[in-house]
C-alpha cells in the first residue's frame, strides 16, 4: 500500500503518483466522476472521489458478484446508500464489465440514459437498488440481509451452503444521522445479521458544511450500543487498511459490522477537497485540471480510461463467472440431493405463486353472517394463503395484535430461528418499510408490512420507492378512519387515503367487507409490478349477502355495481370500505322515497381508472351527474367520480376521540344523512 | 421511602400498604387510570400504573408549574411523549389543581370531552402538547428546550434570569424505538442542551410482548454516544430515587439528561403487569378488583380520591402561585431595568409581528426584470422580514445553500451562541419537523424549516400535528416539480402537493413568481391559527410584470384572475407555481387563433376555498366550463376546478433524471400542448 495520505494531514501536498495498478484504477473512479458531472454540469462529484479508494477496493478484491449475470441469485449485493454518488457505482459497473456501454457515462443525468442523477434500479444492470432520498438505502440493506438468513435457513443443508452471501452497504453521514437507519441498525444488530458490512464513508463534510455544526455524536459507540462490530476509524483512502478492515468484518459472523472509514470529500482537488463545495455542483473546468494534476493524472482528455485499468478490472467478468458456475455446479448437487427443496427455492426466488394458492379464497366468508372487521377478514386470508404461497413474510410495527397480521404457526425471525414468517419489526415503521423493500429487491420473499393506517406517515419514502421500483410489496394499514373512534384525531388518518391514491404505481385497496377483503389478497399477491395497500377497518362491518348483491369479483376492476333500484337510475350513490354499508342502506331508504340509486363500490380508484372506458361508463354513465360520494376521509380527489354537479360526503376538519359510531355520527356519516343529501341534490335540479 | 418493592421482584406479593401519603397519591393515579380506561371500555390502563410514581414525584416534588395560570411563560415545561399514558397526565392536572372538573376524568375518551384518548392541546388546561404518535413528544421537548436557550441567551441579564425553566419528557419504549426520537436526541446532545430532561418509562414492554423481541440495543450507551448524561437505570417505582435522579439532572447543565426508569407496566395488576395485556385495553372489572386489592386500596366505589390526597396535591396551586409571583416580580425589576428588551420580549412571546413588518415587501420585486428562482426570491424575502421580526428563526435540514433559508447576520444557533437564528438541524428532517413544533409550541419564536420538497415525507407526522394543534409553524419546501431537473424522479415530487392540499388546517402556497412568494410569507406570517408551507421553485421564473397584469395580492385570495383575452372567455387556464407562466403562454397562443381564454393563477386551493361562493364564481363561473388545469405535479384532486368536462393537465408517473428544461418538455409542460389540449376540447364540445 503506498497511498501517502496519512489520516491526519488528509489535503496534505502529497504528489499522488499513480504509481500501482490500484491507484491508476481509483484514480480513473476519481476522474471519471469529475468529467461526468462537469459534462452534465450538474452532479455530485465528491463522495465518488472521496469514497473511490474504499469502494474499488471492495469490487476489486472481495465482491462476490458476475458482471455477466447481474441476477445471480447468490451474489453478494452492493447497496450504494449514498446515492448521489451514482458516478462511483456507474464507474464500477462499467470498469468491471457489466453491459453499460461506455456512452452511457458521458450521458449521466440525461433524458433515458442509463445513467440517472441518483442510481435507480432498472436502466443500469447491478444497480441492486434505488437510492437517493439518505438512509433508505441503509435500511434496504438490512431487509437483503434478512431475506439472506432466511433463505439460507430454509434452504441451506449441512454440506450445502446454497444462500451464503454479504449484503454491502457504503453509506455516507448522511444516511448515518437519518432516523431510518437508527431504526434500521438497531434491528440489524438485535438480529444478529453478521454478514451485513456497512462501509461508512465519514467525511466529516455535509451541505452546510462541517459536521461540526450539528453531527458531533460517537458514532461507532451508538453502533456499539446497537450490537454491532464497529471497525475503525481506519484511513479509507488506505486501500490495504479498508480491505483488511472488511476481511475482519467478514470473521465476524455474530453482529454487524460498521467501517468507519475517514475520507476527504473531493479527494484530490485542490481547492474544494474537504469543503461543502465539492458535493453538489460541478468542481469547474479549471479545478479539474488542477484535480487531476494534483492526482497524477497524465491524461488530458476529459474521459480516458487507461487500457490497463480497464484490463485489470475486467477480471471481474472472468471471475464472476467461475464463481457462479462452482455455485452452479453445488446448486445441481444440491437439486439432487433434495429436490423438493430447490424446486420451493425456485419458487420462492421467482415469486411465483403456485398452482391453486387461492383456491377457495373468494369463498372464505361464504357462509359469515355475523360482522366482522376487515382487518380480522384480512387476517383470515392471509393464514389461508400462508401455508400455501411460502415466500409470504413480514409483519407488523408492533402492532400486530391489532393489525391481525401473525400468521399463527410460522414462527418468529430471530437470529437462531431465521426461519420464521413473523417479523417483529419493532416500533419503526420508517425501517419497516425500507427493510421490506429490501426483502422484496434480494428476492425469494414476498413482504408485508403491517401498522395502522395514520402511521403510513411514518413510513412514506420508502413506500414510494417501492413503487417507484414497481417492487412487489405489500403494505397493511388498518384503524382505516375516523371510525376507529376513542383513539382520537391523533390516530384516525383524514388525508391518507388521498395521498396513497396519488402515488404513481400505488395500488390502494379499501375494501368494503370480508367478501372484497379475500378479493384484495389476492390482487396484491398477483401484482408484481408494483406494491399494494390494503386498507381495512378496525371496527366490525357486515359481510355482504351476495346472493342478493352483486359479486365481490367485482373489486378486480376497482370499482363495480353493487345494487340498484332501477337500471335507470336517477342517482348514484359510490362510496369506498365502511362507508359502502352506509351508502347501501341509504339507497334503500331513498327507494321508499321512489328515489331509484345506484350503489357503485369504489375498493380501488387505480384499478377503476384503468379499466376500458365502455366499462368506467356503464358503472359511472356520463349522463348521470348526479352523484353522492361517501367516504370517511379527505375530500380530496373525489370530484374525478362526482363532478361539479355532485355532493361530496366526507372530511376537512380532523377527527375526535369518542366512541367510533359516534364520531361517525356526528361527523356526518350516517345513511339519513346521505338520503337527505342525494335528495336535496335532485330537488336542486328540478328547481 | 418505604416502597417495598425492590426491583429485583417487581411483580412480588408484597402487601402494598399505601401507608404514606405519597403512595397514597401514586394509587390514586393508578386507580384513577384503570377506572377511567374501563369506565370508557377503552383505553391505556398499564402506562399510567407503571409511570404513576415517576411521574407524581416530578409534579409533587419538582416541576415548576402554576395550575392557576398554565401560560405562564416560565414554567417548566412537561412533555407526555407517551401519549396514551393519558390518563396519567389527566390525573395530574386534576389533582393539582388545574381547571379540569372531576367529571371530564368520567368522560374520559368521550365525545367532546377534556380528556381526548391521547392528550391533546386545547381541550384540558396544562396539556403543553397533542402527542401519541410516538417520538414526537422527544421532538418537541427538544424544540422547547431550544427555544428556553434562545430566549434565554437573547433576554437574560446579569442578575437577572428571566426566563430559566427545565423542559421534561416522560417517554417510553416506543417513543426510543422510533427514528425521530434518534434524530432528535442526536441534535440536542449536539447543542448541549442542560436543561431537558427525559424520563425513560423502561418497562421492557410493547404491543407485541417483552421487547426482548425486537429493542435490545443498549439505551444508556447510545445515548451517550450521542453525549447525554445517563443516569440509571433506576427503578422508577422508588420515590426517593426518582426524586434523587431528577435532582442529578437538573445540576447537570451541559447535557442533556436521560433517567433510565425500570417501571412495571400494569403495577399492581396481578394477572395483567408486565404484559402487554395491560398496554391498550381495559384490565377488566374483575382484574381491576384484584389489583386495587393488591395495592392495599381500601376504596370500593372507582373514581374515588381521598380527601388527604387532593389536600396534598393541591399545595401546587399555592406553590405554583408564589413561584410566578415571585417571577412576576422579578420581572417587574427586569423591565425597569431593561425597557426595551422587556417590550421585544413580550412581543416575541405573544407571536405579535411590529408595526410596519411588511412595510415595502409587496414591492420588493417591482423592478426585478431578470428571471428568478421561488427559492432566491423567498430568501430576500426572509432576510427582508428578519431584521423587523425578531422572532423569526429556523433553517434546514443540511440544505440551506439549496434552499436559501439562511439569514444574513443573523448568527447560528449552536452551544455557547444560543441567540443565534440560523438553526442547522442536520439530515434530520423528521425532527426537525417536531423541533419546529416544540419551538412554536414554548412561544417566543415564530419557526420555520426549510427542505426540499420531496422530503415532506420524511416530516409528514410532525406537518400534521402542526395543523392538528393550529400552532404557526412555516415549512420552506423548495425543489418543487420535475423541473428540479437532473436530480431526477427520487427527488423530483408528484404527490406531495396533493398530499399537503388534504391536510386540514394546513395552508398550501404555491407561488408563480417572485411578487407572488413575498405575498406568501406575508400570508404565512400573518396565519397565526395553522402552519403555511411555501412551495418553492428550483428553476428560474420570470417575474410577472404586474403593470399588465393583475396584483399580486390576488394571491391572498388563494386564487386569482391573472389575466384574459376577454372579458367572456370561451376558456379557463388555471394553473400555480412555475405552470403559471406556461398557461399564460398558451392564452396567448389561443388569442392568436382567435379563441379567448382567462388564465387564473391559484396558490393556494385553501386560501380560494374559503372564499365566498361570489368570489370564487367570479374567478371560475359555473357556466364556463371548459376548463384546463396545469400543474407538474399528480392530477388528483384538479376535478374540483376542472369538473368532468376539462382537461387535467399533470402526472400520472414519476419523473425522470434530465436537465429540468427537457423533462418539464417531455411529460407534456409546454404552452403548445396546453394550447393544442385546450383547442380540442372546445373542438369536441362542439361536436
Amino acid at each position: 500500500m503506498t497511498d501517502p495520505h496519512p489520516a491526519q494531514s488528509r489535503v496534505g501536498e502529497s504528489n499522488i503518483s499513480g504509481s500501482t495498478i490500484d491507484e491508476l484504477c481509483v484514480n480513473t473512479i476519481r476522474c471519471l466522476a469529475m468529467d461526468a458531472v462537469q459534462k452534465a454540469n450538474s452532479g455530485h462529484p465528491g463522495a465518488p472521489m472521496g469514497a473511490a479508494a474504499m469502494a474499488y477496493i471492495l469490487w476489486d478484491r472481495l465482491l462476490k458478484h458476475n458482471p455477466n449475470d447481474a441476477g445471480w441469485l447468490n451474489r453478494d449485493r452492493f447497496v450504494l446508500s449514498a446515492g448521489h454518488a451514482s458516478m462511483l457505482l456507474y464507474s464500477l459497473l462499467y470498469l468491471t464489465g457489466y453491459d453499460l456501454p461506455f456512452e452511457e457515462l458521458k450521458r449521466f443525468r440525461q433524458w433515458e440514459s442509463m445513467t440517472p442523477g441518483h442510481v435507480e434500479r432498472g436502466p443500469a444492470p447491478g444497480v441492486e437498488v434505488t437510492t437517493g432520498p439518505l438512509g433508505q438505502g441503509f435500511g434496504n440493506a438490512v431487509g437483503m440481509a434478512i431475506a439472506e438468513r432466511w433463505l439460507a435457513d430454509h434452504y441451506n443443508r449441512p454440506g450445502h451452503e446454497i444462500i451464503d452471501h454479504y449484503t454491502y452497504v457504503l453509506a455516507s453521514d448522511g444516511d448515518l444521522m437519518e432516523g431510518v437507519s437508527s431504526e434500521a441498525a438497531s434491528l440489524a444488530g438485535h438480529l444478529k445479521l453478521g454478514k451485513l458490512i456497512v462501509l461508512y464513508d465519514d467525511n466529516d463534510i455535509s451541505i452546510e458544511g462541517s459536521t461540526d455544526i450539528t453531527f458531533t455524536e460517537d458514532v461507532a459507540m451508538r453502533f456499539q450500543a446497537y450490537g454491532w462490530h464497529v471497525v475503525g476509524p481506519i484511513d479509507g483512502l488506505d486501500m490495504d487498511a479498508v480491505d483488511a478492515a472488511i476481511q475482519t468484518a467478514q470473521k465476524e459472523r455474530n453482529r454487524p459490522c460498521l467501517i468507519i472509514c475517514k475520507t476527504i470529500i473531493g479527494y484530490g482537488s485542490p481547492n474544494k477537497a474537504n469543503t461543502g463545495a465539492a458535493h453538489g455542483e460541478p468542481l469547474g473546468e479549471e479545478e479539474v485540471r488542477l484535480a487531476k494534476e494534483k492526482l497524477g493524472w497524465p491524461y488530458p482528455e476529459p474521459f480516458t480510461v487507461p487500457q490497463e485499468v480497464l484490463k485489470h478490472m475486467r477480471q471481474a467478468v472472468h471471475r464472476g463467472h467461475e464463481w457462479q458456475e462452482e455455485w452452479k455446479a453445488r446448486l445441481d448437487e444440491y437439486r439432487r440431493a433434495y429436490p423438493d427443496e430447490a424446486s420451493r427455492l425456485e419458487q420462492d426466488v421467482w415469486g411465483e405463486l403456485p398452482p391453486g394458492w387461492d383456491e377457495g379464497l373468494s369463498d372464505l366468508f361464504k357462509n359469515e353472517t355475523k360482522p366482522i372487521a376487515t382487518r380480522d377478514a384480512s387476517g383470515k386470508v392471509m393464514n389461508a394463503i400462508a401455508p400455501r404461497v411460502h415466500s409470504l413474510m413480514g409483519g407488523a410495527g408492533d402492532l400486530s395484535p391489532s393489525t391481525k397480521t401473525i400468521l399463527n404457526g410460522q414462527g418468529d425471525f430471530q437470529s437462531g430461528s431465521y426461519c420464521g414468517h413473523n417479523m417483529h419489526f419493532g416500533v419503526r415503521e420508517h425501517s419497516m418499510g425500507a427493510i421490506a423493500n429490501g426483502m422484496a429487491l434480494h428476492g425469494g420473499i414476498i413482504p408485508y408490512t403491517a401498522t395502522f393506517l395514520i402511521f403510513y406517515d411514518y413510513m412514506r419514502p420508502p413506500v414510494r420507492l417501492a413503487a417507484l421500483m414497481g417492487i412487489r410489496v405489500i403494505y397493511i394499514f388498518t384503524h382505516d378512519s375516523i371510525g376507529l373512534g376513542e383513539d382520537g384525531p391523533t390516530h384516525q388518518p383524514i388525508e391518507h387515503l388521498a395521498g396513497l391514491r396519488a402515488v404513481p404505481n400505488l395500488v390502494t385497496i379499501r375494501p368494503a367487507d370480508a367478501t372484497e377483503t379475500a378479493e384484495a389478497w389476492q390482487v396484491a399477491l398477483e401484482r408484481k409490478q408494483g406494491p399494494t395497500a390494503l386498507i381495512l377497518t378496525r371496527q366490525k362491518l357486515p359481510v355482504l349477502d351476495r346472493s342478493v348483491l352483486l359479486p365481490a369479483s367485482g373489486l378486480r376492476r376497482g370499482g363495480y355495481i353493487l345494487w340498484q333500484a332501477a337500471e335507470k337510475p336517477d342517482i348514484i350513490l359510490i362510496a369506498t370500505g365502511s362507508e359502502v354499508h352506509i351508502a347501501l342502506e341509504a339507497g334503500k331508504l331513498l327507494q321508499k322515497k321512489g328515489i331509484f340509486a345506484r350503489v357503485v363500490s369504489l375498493p380501488s380508484w387505480e384499478l377503476f381508472d384503468s379499466q376500458p372506458t365502455e366499462y368506467r361508463n356503464e358503472v359511472l354513465p356520463p349522463d348521470i351527474r348526479m352523484r353522492v360520494s361517501v367516504e370517511a376521509a379527505s375530500l380530496m380527489g373525489w370530484e374525478r367520480y362526482i363532478g361539479l354537479d355532485g355532493v361530496a360526503i366526507g372530511l376537512k376538519r380532523f377527527g375526535a376521540s369518542a366512541p367510533g359510531e359516534v364520531v361517525m355520527e356526528k361527523l356526518g356519516f350516517t345513511a339519513q344523512r346521505v338520503a337527505n343529501e342525494a335528495s336535496r341534490l335532485l330537488q336542486r335540479r328540478k328547481e
